[in-house]
């Protein structure tokens, strides 16, 4: 069954589900927004599908909620933070903050937070980076869920890689992971004994498929691009490692320490002021999105869209007509806030 | 035919026929260089087989031969430098050089070229930052030539996007463009008959397909992992054009400037020295890529490669026993360079 919650009964019972599991009070209001949030852009999967979970990792010591960040090395325009194993939101929002605030002082930051925990929604942190009127680019390095191209073991993370860019209204956001297809999203055709379009896998003899459920099988999931994608994934790995000296994709133990257990991500936040009036280049941007929208379609009764433009429009419908909830799950985080 | 020439004649025949082109002698060499090693590469088609058309664009005045970038504007980590419609390759050596010089002072450092011309190969300069010990990132803004996901028409360009990581031996380089193949590989495929083994675009009627001699009919070329691509694309146009105020992927005319005719090109480069002992990371990242070599194959007699390693052996090779050219091409270019 579906429900629809208003925004602030949604935020506000995940914060009281996250007070009860110890979680600070400012740092529970903060998490509560962001996962409300992502649950407003029809994100489900990182909003409140996510906060049981999240709760359930609070619970066995693999998040320390009252671990804070620490800047552990800074110079110039860099600077290098240790998550401490705290919450991956919040630990994430600080670092983006910081690099914005060395963007202002460079022009541009570049922050890598490192032994960090699950950052939920990956486009959460150029959001916030263009919010403030930056470009923001971010990625994390997670745990080997995806095989390198040309293996058919567990290789590489799935490494979402992020762009934020600021404008009046909802910022562009771009948050790609590198399998072409969430696992996540193949459970939901597996269930709904769909086929995906492409191939979003392998099957036993390496054959490409477009059947979910041999996939979550094989657990041989297509990368973004196919070979394309496990290079990126790859790259981005090698960069986290380099500039932050964390753990590699390889190195964490999702099984026994959770999902991004100890992860580095980045993030580098560019300040488009400094030479260009902001009014001159909006109106490009703009022109440069209508054009998107404008651009012929291939299926006449489709509008062709720019990243984060679905999202912009499912949260200003949800907004007004309440946030759309799975009501099982609604119920889970109402029972984890006490509300019966 | 294919032949095999000396890389130093090749080079020297290069850097003849630009010299007859009447590409100042600096550059010409510099030029002769990055077309070489690109061909030494195995990038054929950025190398010396480029030669020719870029010899075209001189003679036809879209290249300026004689024009040098300027730096326009500088503060704290970040430059922009007009490249004054001079040497594609030339400028964007000298930006990623500037980057480097940021970085070298501000731990990171951003320049964006804008006004330049076709930088040939775009892994070039990742590699040029990786060589000097640095993380580098790297892309283009380019015509239109692909439509974005959900349109039919060219409506973004394919924008090459670039991350070279430093080491001993041969840098790791991810150069990746926006299309699943390039329109060159579907010609090279279409003359031989071939299908390609995933969808490489769609037919008149909007269905995917692997027959690339349709794709070169329609235009409708895949974007790397479909919708991911497309949005990819666009998000690194307008991130290049909010940090350097030049010409958009849509404001490019390519037809009657030539290819990338105007572009803006953006170069990050990292000093991953900073806060960490360059051999403990340096460590890691071989035992990341041994550990990429020894992913189990999904077929016997295969091993995975990471980014860069495929050209980084073809290159040993054919320094030794000489540079694969196509014998028509070859004879070209020795024709430019008045060899007889």
């Amino acid at each position: 069954m579906r429900l629809r919650i208003p925004y602030g009964e949604l935020k506000t019972t995940i914060e009281k589900a996250m007070r009860n599991a110890g979680v600070p009070e400012e740092k529970a209001a903060i998490c509560a927004e962001v996962h409300a949030f992502s649950s407003a852009d029809g994100v489900e999967s990182h909003g409140l599908n996510r906060v049981p979970r999240f709760i359930e990792y609070v619970n066995r010591g693999l998040v320390d909620v009252n671990a804070d960040p620490e800047i552990i090395s800074s110079r110039g325009a860099v600077e290098r933070i240790d998550g401490h194993m705290g919450i991956g939101v919040t630990n994430a929002l600080f670092a983006a903050d910081r690099a914005v605030g060395l963007a202002v002082v460079h022009g541009i930051g570049c922050v890598v937070l490192r032994n960090t925990t699950h950052w939920m929604r990956g486009g959460s942190y150029v959001h916030r980076m263009a919010e403030q009127g930056f470009v923001g680019i971010s990625w994390i390095c997670a745990e080997n869920v995806m095989p390198l191209w040309g293996s058919d073991e567990q290789s590489i993370g799935n490494n979402p890689f992020c762009i934020g860019i600021p404008r009046e209204g909802s910022p562009v956001v771009l948050d790609m992971a590198m399998s072409q297809y969430a696992y996540g999203k193949l459970d939901v055709y597996a269930r709904e004994g769909k086929q995906t379009e492409y191939p979003c896998g392998f099957d036993e003899n390496g054959r490409a498929t477009c059947d979910p459920g041999t996939v979550l099988r094989t657990r041989r999931i297509m990368p973004t691009g196919c070979w394309k994608g496990s290079g990126f994934a790859l790259a981005l790995d090698l960069v986290g490692m380099m500039i932050g000296n964390g753990r590699l994709s390889s190195e964490i133990d999702a099984a026994s320490e959770g999902s991004c257990a100890g992860c580095s991500q980045v993030f580098i936040a560019y300040n488009p002021d400094l030479f260009s009036d902001r009014e001159e280049i909006s109106g490009k941007v703009e022109e440069r999105l209508a054009a998107v929208n404008a651009a012929h379609p291939a299926e006449p009764s489709k509008t062709v869209q720019w990243p984060g433009q679905g999202a912009s429009l499912r949260r200003r419908e949800n907004l007004s007509q309440g946030i759309p909830v799975n009501e099982a799950v609604w119920n889970e985080v109402r029972r984890l806030a006490g509300a019966e």
